[in-house]
């Protein structure tokens, strides 16, 4: 069995793309190794989509759960482990399977930057955490800390704010990256106070976190350390493919087509001007469209 | 009173803009002449805006405005008649109002020349439809035909061929305008029938599209009949200006920046490789994010 298409990952773009493929007629696969949604799985409220005054990011990844069910598209819940190229076809190996298809659009997304201080992994879930509303219930009343600078960091600093009894933003630079609005928004916030110039040396504890030591001599008593600085796309299973990057992320042209042909890129693993849901879910209707042209109409 | 951004049209492309134009903090006016949702408001029922299972046109076109009244979005419902440059800000001249901005974005969108034979009205949304991407899956292994003899003709029967069991492209003339490759691409699908001299005299059928009457005596039966004869921007405001547009669409920089410096254009209006929902509403959340770059935190 060969597929016209198959979709690796199921983030918005990645949804976008199997809807758009689907509804034209194309015989398409999605592998998704964890769940569909992906990234909107950790989004407390999302209130910028268009179209949806205010919902959560799971509920918004179940709605395109059931989008995708009731056009019957196929999901396998695989992990990719790499693609070989043949002659009029490509190969990807899962975890479990190997699939033929003639196209493939990479919509793996991108995973959040680990901490590299002294002790980051001995407090791994004892204090540190990437994901402040699955774990900010866990320190309800107690003071945490946020490490970065940028949206994601303000963000998330808010929602804590609301559960927690002080949150400390520890940023690294003398100024925030983050959006003006956000950054007004949580100096209105009295139990948030953001420290400028601090780099964390390394992480203190007994058993658990008990206190952040920052370089600059500083001490701060905190539970919790939440982490946001930065992202890595996710295509490690690429490895083996000499496929053009830049800083990590993919190059695609105008239609979204990587450096290997048939093998197109949309999402958070491309650079964008702004990493939002509607535009990796306008990338991944373009594509698609595209692999369509291609595949039923082509112009060379 | 001056404003950071006047945004003129409220369909999706002007909402998106609207809502990360606001939500950055920015002082901004919607100006529309209809209702928010442009086109929306004409569409039956979409089943590919990702995110949303189903939703008829004017339903997403309220949750849209809602969104705006939540966010505290100005809305002036009036009709813009000229745009005068000034030397650090713009008037927008509607049949109202003068207004004066530092940004402008172009969310106009554009009007479909509509087919003008008997019974086109009746049938609308009921087998008459304006746009293949969106309604071809209801006629899955059904019989359909396509008016029109440009580009647009031939790119949809290619996406119809694909779904519908037949497809008839009925051309008025004795030959299409249509590009020679995609001609020649359109030749080779079998169940695609090109049909010259063929005028539409009338539209046929109880409640619904049932055929379609040609005024050389023939009779086409087809539960759907897709309407490709031109597509025009609704940009007519803008004659007393020196903007650079190419077949009556604007041209914009990757930033959707038109010739103008500070003024923008996203959706409909400018040339797109397809012009959905999601594509229009992404341009727009891009454009928005740019003007408070430039605003708020510029480059230059």
């Amino acid at each position: 069995m060969k597929y016209d298409l198959i979709i690796i990952g199921a983030g918005p773009a990645g949804v976008a793309a199997a809807i758009y493929a689907k509804r034209s007629g194309l015989n398409i696969l999605i592998i998704e190794k964890n769940m569909v949604g992906g990234l909107l799985n950790n989004i407390n409220s999302i209130e910028n989509y268009p179209g949806i005054k205010n919902i959560s990011g799971p509920d918004l990844a179940f709605n395109m759960f059931e989008q995708l069910k009731n056009l019957n598209i196929k999901i396998q819940k695989e992990e990719v482990l790499d693609i070989k190229l043949e002659d009029n076809f490509k190969k990807v190996i899962t975890n479990k399977d190997t699939y033929f298809t003639k196209y493939i659009i990479l919509a793996t997304g991108r995973a959040t930057n680990k901490l590299n201080v002294l002790n980051a992994d001995k407090f791994l879930h004892k204090g540190i955490s990437y994901c402040a509303i699955c774990d900010g219930n866990l320190y309800k009343d107690q003071e945490v800390c946020v490490v970065g600078g940028g949206d994601s960091a303000f963000q998330e600093s808010l929602y804590l704010a609301n559960i927690c009894s002080k949150v400390t933003i520890l940023i690294r630079k003398n100024k925030a990256r983050a959006k003006k609005e956000l950054l007004n928004r949580v100096k209105e916030i009295k139990n948030i106070e953001i420290l400028y110039n601090s780099s964390i040396e390394r992480l203190d504890g007994k058993d658990k976190l008990e206190s952040v030591q920052l370089t600059n001599g500083n001490t701060i008593k905190c539970l919790a350390l939440f982490v946001y600085i930065g992202f890595l796309p996710s295509l490690a299973f690429l490895d083996n493919l000499d496929i053009a990057m830049e800083n990590n992320y993919l190059i695609v042209d105008n239609n979204y087509e990587t450096s290997i042909e048939g093998i197109y890129a949309v999402g958070d693993n491309i650079k964008q001007q702004i990493y939002q849901i509607v535009t990796a879910a306008s990338a991944g209707a373009v594509a698609a469209t595209n692999v369509f042209n291609e595949l039923k109409n082509p112009q060379k």
